[in-house]
């Protein structure tokens, strides 16, 4: 980003100087003032590195409340920095924005951000901001550390592993069903705080960065579920060259979504490959289990058990409470 | 981005794995088959941090030859690490395509960034691929690496130092004008190899990491000429606390900008204000001076001076051979 100064001169600067400046709280930053930030790796550690982007019309929805496209445009590299058990140190940001983005939109959005920023300490470092024809874009990259070596991959996991997830699956794809579907919530008797939790959990993921150093401990391999829990574990065993059964009655589901399995049991299918959960997807030795879900419960994040691997090549049974293996047309989100 | 294995399923997948795993030698981009990436960093440095996005409609042309495209991308950011004086270490690409962008676009961009992650030894790491309802959208974050607490920064210039570029400035600003009006080769008598000279100048930068080492041995200050000459070294005037003096006369252009000049002498403003230059400027001690010239010289990077730094707070005067001080409508491009 350009300099910023009081003399300032162009909207550019206006605008950096106003909503992202006071996001750059990180002596490496240089106040935004300089053409790129400088940082000293904390020692003994490895740097990891992610970027992701959200597009308006895609990711989100244009009107949703600025405020939340800020957070979760963050969340969706910290889930990714939580999955790999590193311990986040900053992020760059790349915003283009359609010419009727103004003040209205920029100040929640600065808002939204710099309040996820300070709860996750994971400060902005630099970025630039454009005009662009098309939808909002911003592309967050983002960088943590990790003790040399020590990343957790998603190769690493072993036959006779457990597979576990974090929190609860499939609530961000039922809000945003529900978002599509106006008629859905009554279709489905959803109480207000139901449908309420569907769409908060759709609007700002809750990435896991307490327990990332737990991974660290006792996880063999792990992943963050941000294209649907089947297809990610797919994804998983492919890289660790192991096959995994699962069972739907396992996977641990919210109130609304089991109100929704209820009305609508075909409902299964979106919630277990509908993606988007930003929960954390990890295998762990059998000896390992019960120290990690002790200090898991100890930081307040439920781990569930939901299927054990076997030795293969990537394959991955679902179970239903018959035992019944099913069958998903399509078992991951792809945007081609 | 997802994993690439053999046995793929989704496009997005097959898209990563065709063309962008071949530009992930780095053994930390673990072949992109991971959720993010891990690298070492150099002992005794620091991290320099940049991200930069080049957008269609906005700073190339939809219709670009794909591999100047990819080559931009990385180039722009290649230009912020080579002013910083930092030694590239790797990026991560964030791209957001229309559904119209299939293998005839994407084999040739991913040609052009993969020859210059080679030539500038900067390797792809990981990244995103996404659809959009907008312009192609690319955004880089590029990382270099600098001894501990030496990166060359805006601030740091000092009274009584001399004003340096690399290379010819205003090229790539004539060779947008040309390719927005068709008639202006004619009109200023250009020959066929002037006209190749400013629209290959205006399509591929030519960062200068070459001289990133020679930066932080002899410039007290520096950065990358991205939003034209005058309004970037008011930038830099104004973060080192100094005024600038700069001769229009000693200012070094190519030929094909002479010939343009011949023709339009009013085109200057374009050439000092107009951007997308990609040359160093920097500023240099007096005692500095002869060596930094004859070290870049070594390495074929041609650096003249231009001027002079006074006490003062950010103003910069440019004199034309008479002496005259000019007034510029614009010193400096900004997307806001």
């Amino acid at each position: 980003m350009p300099p910023i100064k009081r003399t300032l001169q162009s909207g550019e600067e206006l605008l950096i100087a106003r909503y992202f400046e006071p996001l750059a709280r990180h002596a490496g930053a240089f106040g935004l003032e300089d053409d790129a930030a400088a940082i000293e790796p904390p020692a003994g550690c490895d740097l990891v590195l992610k970027a992701d982007g959200i597009i308006a019309g895609v990711h989100f929805f244009s009107d949703d409340p600025p405020e939340t496209i800020g957070k979760k445009a963050l969340r969706v590299n910290l889930s990714d920095l939580a999955a790999k058990s590193a311990k986040p140190l900053g992020f760059l940001l790349t915003l283009a924005l359609p010419k009727e983005i103004g003040e209205a939109w920029l100040a929640p959005f600065a808002g939204g951000l710099g309040a996820d920023a300070e709860l996750f300490d994971c400060p902005l470092l630099g970025g630039d901001t454009d005009r662009t024809g098309g939808p909002i874009t911003i592309s967050i990259a983002a960088f943590g550390a990790v003790p040399h070596g020590r990343m957790v991959r998603r190769a690493g996991a072993k036959p006779g592993d457990r597979v576990v997830v974090t929190g609860t699956i499939g609530d961000a794809t039922l809000g945003l069903l529900q978002r599509l579907d106006p008629d859905a919530p009554a279709r489905w008797s959803l109480k207000t705080p139901q449908q309420d939790h569907l769409r908060s959990r759709y609007l700002v993921p809750q990435p896991r960065n307490a327990i990332a150093e737990l991974l660290r401990q006792h996880a063999s391999a792990a992943m963050d579920i941000s294209d649907g829990l089947v297809g990610d574990l797919m994804k998983l065993c492919r890289a660790s060259g192991v096959d995994a059964v699962i069972e739907t009655e396992r996977v641990p589901l919210s109130d609304a979504a089991r109100a929704v399995l209820a009305r609508d049991p075909a409902r299964l299918e979106a919630i277990l490959t509908g993606g988007d959960d930003y929960e954390i997807l990890a295998t762990v030795a059998p000896e390992e289990l019960d120290p990690f879900l002790r200090e898991a419960a100890r930081r307040d994040i439920a781990i569930t058990e939901i299927g054990t691997l076997d030795a293969g090549e990537g394959q991955v049974r679902v179970l239903d409470k018959n035992g019944a293996a099913l069958a998903f047309a399509r078992p991951s989100f792809s945007h081609f």
